[in-house]
């Protein structure tokens, strides 16, 4: 048995079982035992941003580790936006990077460089492995790093003779992220911030997203009258009809201001207390109230949910809360814009799908219109490095083939990673993107005038525009295979979504919104 | 005047004034400030491989540096693969890069990473700005250092605050490589060795690429009867009908053991000594025959043009050696594959032709078949990191827009950087895109079987095949705006090829070889 073999033995053997790979020719050992180890699922793709992506989406849904396959430092750098995403999301990655066989390095051929350096900013572990021996070991602490807690990318480096040369045996086990139990002590601070009569906010996150983090939640709510708020951008957030609705921290600070205004006490659960995406002259960049006092209940490496029941129970709240109360917009008919978008995807959102969001601007309804569509999941971008929300969608697919997903993407972040979508044909992923294609960086408009930068001139407004030309979505999705249509009014656009929607493999509509 | 008016005043008082750039909102006041600074040509690009490989066509083809704009770390890190390899050319780069606030840094908001460990790797140096103040300053250091010799990326990273508030001054300067003269003793070693009557080869790279040191090159080799090489991958060599021809070393290391074969004596021209661009199992790294004497005529900070020209007058060489032939292939009929799409290529190229050669497999014809074409410049791919070829060609194309240039693409790794189509749409660009599409990553088809990963299974076999589903090129590069053609036969290909060559603007011809 070869090192590859032993490498991919183990990760199947930890309960890793996916690798998105983007491989190059030393990691050609790796592509050969795919055969010998069948157990091991093979992903394609086509960039190695889709593969890092696709990873993290996996990951968030599995809530466990996929493996990925890049090819050296460059290889690792197309993959590092994503990376990044996947290391604020604290997703569970494994991620093998080939590297030139040890022996190989002092030449200094030309696909070397310092894959550690690369590698550090967007990975929680760290390691080249050594020799074939060491890699089945390796292995297991890989997969152990990225499960945490709190969770990330584990970067594992392989060199070519590791891989070629003769290694030990595969090893096994079970490893898992062991959540830390949250103490009394924190448990009767918040409770007794909550009870105090003054303005509290219990701002929830990370772990503490899901039905059950979220009911406890709730509880604790409306037994304090304390506003419950949740992270800005969620790795993953259950919601819909009967789960308790949570109110997102807004993108902008002014708005976030406006949400926390007269608090006196900020209960954090597995949440980070709140600072402005970008600096903007004079706008402060920590958005805690002067005076409002912070209390961590739990961090990431804790059990939130647990700590979250343990509140409630503290604080006497009702056992169950109220979810949301199902409820659909109707189909929208008429012009096709922002708001008709989102209630079209409000009307139709299959039960259990999972929402993969990068609607950035254009996409700013479709929360509020899908608040009481059936239950499904919710996956934001975390770490702000346009170019998420394709690949996670194909990772998500992967990860839950039995559930219809849905990705929201706006047509500048669309450009990042479009290669998404050859490999959810290849994989036959029931995946509807829907492309908002307002023809700008639209965000970037908005911050332009934000940062200061009034009354633009051409020259600044040409940066933001992606006229010019206009870009076509049916035709390069049809470039990889994916069926497409485009829609120029909300009847069109509804019709549309409903039979990508209905359709089991990949689909994209295009939605025109200039 | 701010930051980002000063920052950008130097360059251009520095004679940067091409800027490739894809911001976000920590650069929006380098985006503003293009309406005070109009000698500053902002150039799109939808993604940051396309603006880093854009800078790194422009430097080559300027012998000036571009400066790019990019959006934090994730923003530089979708540009890594390309700035590897403008470090590989030793292309003259000043790579800019935004960053939050310096005051903001501290709240870790979410897009914050370690910038300076993303860029060290792809850099020959790098500062981030400190204040406004130091702007100016820190501009022209960049330069400088881009410039080098040996040139390569400087990377400056310039915190929002920086660029806002008031600045000084502006600076300019004219800084510029300053190369090395080369000592008469490394050029009697040179020529003794060539004179030794033993069997010598003449290696040339680098700067010595050009009609000058080629000349030279070619007088001393037919003096002595050395054999006259040149590096496997030139980041620009001139070519063509009446300059001297040059055979290139091979890629596989074989071929490059079999052309070094006998050798006692290699003499290098800012080139390296040969190494095999990856380790195979029981094949040497080193290329160097054994009991060959390596002798270092001039390396990449020096004058290698000028030593060859001493090297030349010292052997008592011949002032004129006589040029590759005028030669033309017949236009090619009959069947597609990667003979008659060289054969085409080759009876078309235009006089003065710019080509970015990522043809990779289906390429490997080419470079033959347009030896004895009008002269032209070629661009290969210096640093492995497939996906350069589209961007580069479009950096080129904005450098030299007074000449055609050609890009020839395989299908893998065209699909890396696909969205420069849509820069040279908005930019007007005469570029001709030929996409090899041979529905494989057929390199590691190859490499696959060279690694000792004999009969490989179906499933090794499926990370190596880009159909299912098949690209379509022409859909995608419609979808950008470039009107394209699908050949299937030469004589298709050769009237496609024309047609595209004789447009002003963008073009692509999708070469089907399966």
């Amino acid at each position: 048995m070869n090192g590859a073999q032993a490498l991919i033995r183990t990760l199947v053997g930890c309960g890793v079982d996916v690798c998105f790979a983007n491989p190059g020719t030393s990691e050609m050992h790796f592509v050969a035992a795919l055969d010998d180890v069948p157990e091991m699922r093979g992903v394609l793709g086509l960039f190695e941003g889709v593969v890092t992506g696709a990873a993290d989406g996996y990951g968030r849904m599995a809530g466990r580790p996929a493996a990925t396959l890049l090819h050296l430092g460059p290889g690792l750098g197309n993959g590092i936006a994503n990376l990044h995403n996947a290391r604020r999301a604290r997703t569970p990655v494994v991620n093998v990077v080939g590297d030139h066989a040890t022996t190989h390095l002092a030449y200094d051929p030309p696909l070397t460089s310092d894959i550690g350096s690369l590698a550090r900013p967007v990975s929680r572990w760290f390691r080249s492995s050594r020799s074939p021996h060491a890699l089945s070991g390796d292995a297991v602490a890989a997969v152990q790093a990225a499960f945490g807690p709190p969770g990330g990318v584990a970067t594992l480096v392989v060199p070519a003779d590791a891989s070629w040369q003769e290694a030990g045996d595969p090893l096994s086990g079970h490893p898992g992220p062991v959540l830390g139990t949250v103490g009394q002590d924190a448990v009767a601070d918040a409770a007794k911030a909550m009870r105090s009569g003054e303005p509290a906010v219990l701002l929830v996150g990370g772990n503490a997203l899901r039905a059950r983090g979220l009911s406890a939640a709730a509880r604790s709510a409306q037994a304090t009258g304390a506003k419950l708020l949740c992270e800005t951008f969620p790795a993953r957030i259950e919601r819909g009809a009967g789960l308790p609705p949570v109110e997102r921290l807004g993108y902008l600070a002014e708005f976030t201001i406006a949400q926390l205004q007269g608090a006196r006490h900020l209960v954090l659960a597995d949440a980070l207390a709140p600072v402005s995406f970008f600096a903007y002259p004079g706008v402060p960049g920590y958005l805690v109230p002067e005076g409002c006092e912070v209390h961590t209940l739990a961090t990431g490496t804790d059990d939130a949910a647990g700590a979250l029941e343990a509140l409630a129970d503290t604080l006497g709240a009702p056992v169950r809360v109220e979810g949301a109360a199902a409820a659909r917009p109707e189909r929208p008919t008429g012009a096709l814009d922002a708001q008709s978008v989102a209630a079209a995807i409000g009307a139709l959102l299959p039960e259990g799908a999972v929402v993969s969001d990068e609607g950035n601007t254009s996409g700013i309804f479709v929360p509020g219109a899908t608040a009481g569509a059936p239950p499904h999941d919710w996956l934001c971008l975390t770490g702000g490095a346009i170019g998420q929300g394709l690949p996670l969608a194909t990772g998500a697919a992967v990860a839950c083939p039995d559930r219809p997903v849905l990705c929201l993407e706006a047509d500048g972040s669309a450009m990042y990673t479009l290669q998404s979508l050859w490999t959810q044909v290849r994989e036959g992923l029931d995946v509807t993107t829907v492309v908002l294609n307002n023809g700008s960086y639209a965000i970037l408009e908005l911050e332009l005038s934000r940062v200061g930068a009034r009354d633009p001139g051409p020259r600044a407004r040409s940066m933001l525009d992606l006229g010019h030309p206009d870009l076509d979505f049916v035709a390069l999705a049809s470039g990889m295979g994916v069926p497409a249509w485009r829609a120029t009014t909300a009847d069109e656009f509804t019709e549309q979504l409903e039979r990508a929607l209905s359709e089991p493999g990949p689909a994209l509509v295009e939605a025109l919104l200039r």
